[in-house]
């Protein structure tokens, strides 16, 4: 089987293991829902996908529940689930409502229930309700923008006017247990971050809050300035929290085909965030020095690059890690170096990343082609289309960042 | 010991294995130098050190030997060797002058015979004899670079107009045998490329020759195009060559003091050849997916990257990787990364390269120094110099590439 196959299937079986169904599948399985009430909570822009997963796997031992995800994202029924569609990324007044929804749902369970909490990305914006006016809401956060506060330094103040982010989620299940299943799609899975942390204990203080008001010299009410000296939750009893279907996972899966494939495989790292090119010339770099090597070897990287756009091409920042290791492969034998977007989808294009191998840059020069133009004009799509290296895999259903493999065959 | 403490051992052991001396005697131990004659030819800007170390180790042994290196870059007579400086980037008459008195030393040996030839960085242009008229030399080269051909396509000419390169020096020495040492400063060791190969097979072809002189119309004399259209030894009997004290040294002796150390070490390259601060942030992301590792490692790599030069400030690519590294090594425990110039030069300063660690960040920040500021204005010197982060060596005397090194401690 040649390497392009290999890097098929290491895509396809990393992709899987990223699913919201096969991630959420995986984190259930173990878990002791018996006692009381069970309710779930899905939030996030997977929320349908993660509750239909619990749906599938738990059937009607889910008593209730509730999920908010972005509009259209609901692809129909659930057995005892109520469904709404919400504001992304801005929240509106649907957010607030099915937000309200879930306070009711999780407000008067006992000791012995227990709340299954899905999140994934968007959740910070769908799952909101507002302890003072959205106006004034709305005006604190134009203001925090307007200065050029961070987006940590946002959510700070934030998480201090929300009912539920911070932690505050997590309190108002209490006495119930919840057991809180997240679908990490920011690097280095920071868990009071993902949706602002309804059920995490939150990490900033109501210092750190005021001195962020008074720097960006806010204008606020009095009601906001005693919210913001409020502490928010800094320990939660009664929550355990499982992250799945991360990037890391993705690496951990690759790392598993690689080796069913008879690769000896290494993950580098799952937060590679340099840029783009560079981070394929790297890669590169590794497999010119393990050109003798005498057993086939994989070197695996996860995260999310950058691209710095200096051209009108078009392309995306995995198609740009695989052009970028094709000139420095061209030197070597059957290796090859691949980067997907575990979304499907990389930059404005329809491809989700690329391949190239030693052979990709003789291919393009018959084609007068040139690699350097190519990248620098940040056309990798065409540049990959010309040699047969687009990766084409449609929305795949999951955002969990890419992944980047180097393939040296033996 | 400290993080700072163990960089500091794993640069001297790997500038100490890439020394001239102690790279020369690596590689002349062990060869058999008995019977005839013993001449030596010791070509580069190594020339005198590498010589030197011969000498040191063989003694009297040697029968004569020649010596080109650059002017001011002898430290003194060495027993039954002669010593020249000539001109360097470009060749003048004392290239051609001494060159004349090593063909003339290699021109009547046996077979018993054995020469000695040492090659180090700027032999091409030390070492030279054209067997055209240097006026006309001087004129095809200026066109070649007028036209705007390649360093590969101006070798591939002018191995052919001189009495030395592409394999005729090792000719010349027929029926002796040379034993060919090469201290290489060129990435990936092209050995026809090295001082363009005076004892290494050529692997251009008069038809290459031919079709680069068609292709930018150079203008020349008949002589010169009848050169051409000779071929250069294509395989050569009489010669053993050894690389010694090249990058891949490099990194395998900080590997073996890693090891020392109590590191588990992994050389990554020895050909890196990205932007230098996109390789400290691939090696900071290489840290934060180890974060929980329980024992000690150590991720090396050894190339030469590159510099985005778009600020004013000091600083060289070393420094760079290292400062590019600090971000993410901040949120980490007991990393760090650091990075030399094998010649103990580091762009236009007085560092050899750089060290940062997760400490480094709050360093600068009581200082209100911003690493990305300083990244964007190319100061990794100053920034560096504010943490008492500057790796200092002074001249090391050996030009070998450079070390980057990411250490992670338990």
């Amino acid at each position: 089987m040649g390497l392009r196959e290999d890097a098929q299937k290491i895509i396809d079986s990393a992709i899987n293991a990223a699913l919201p169904h096969t991630a959420v599948k995986k984190a259930i399985e173990g878990i002791d829902f018996s006692g009381g009430k069970l309710v779930l909570v899905s939030i996030g822009k997977a929320g349908w996908s993660m509750a239909k997963a619990a749906s599938d796997l738990l059937g009607d031992r889910i008593d209730d529940g509730v999920v908010i995800t972005k509009y259209d994202h609901s692809e129909g029924d659930l057995p005892n689930i109520r469904i709404f569609e919400a504001g992304h990324p801005v929240p509106d007044e649907n957010s607030f409502k099915a937000t309200d929804e879930v306070i009711r749902l999780v407000s008067n369970l006992s000791a012995d229930d227990k709340v299954l909490f899905l999140v994934s990305g968007g959740g910070s914006a769908l799952f909101e309700r507002p302890i003072i006016s959205s106006d004034e809401l709305e005006d604190i956060t134009e203001q925090l923008l307007a200065s050029g506060a961070n987006i940590v330094e946002i959510n700070t103040i934030r998480k201090r006017l929300s009912a539920v982010k911070g932690g505050k989620f997590a309190k108002l299940c209490e006495p119930a247990y919840v057991y809180s299943i997240i679908l990490s799609d920011i690097i280095g899975d920071p868990l009071d971050m993902i949706a602002s942390g309804p059920a995490y204990p939150d990490s900033s203080t109501y210092d750190e809050a005021l001195l962020i008001a008074q720097k960006y010299n806010i204008n606020m009410s009095s009601e906001v300035k005693e919210l913001l000296s409020k502490e928010t939750p800094k320990s939660l009893t009664n929550v355990t929290t499982k992250v799945t279907g991360s990037v890391t996972q993705l690496c951990m899966a690759a790392e598993k085909t690689c080796k069913e494939l008879g690769y000896k495989p290494l993950v580098l790292t799952a937060s590679l965030c340099c840029e783009a090119r560079e981070a394929g010339s790297f890669l590169a770099s590794i497999a010119e020095y393990y050109k003798d090597t005498k057993e086939s070897l994989a070197f695996i990287a996860g995260g999310e690059t950058v691209v710095r756009v200096k051209g009108k091409g078009l392309g995306g920042r995995n198609q740009e890690i695989a052009l970028g290791a094709a000139e420095q492969l061209s030197k070597l034998n059957n290796v090859a170096v691949f980067s997907v977007g575990s979304d499907g989808t990389d930059g404005p294009t329809d491809a989700a990343g690329g391949y190239v191998d030693n052979n990709t840059k003789e291919i393009l020069k018959k084609q007068n082609i040139d690699i350097h133009e190519i990248l620098d004009n940040n056309d990798a799509y065409n540049g990959l289309k010309a040699c047969n290296g687009l990766i084409i895999t449609g929305p795949t259903g999951t955002n969990v960042n890419d992944l980047s493999v180097l393939l040296i065959k033996r």
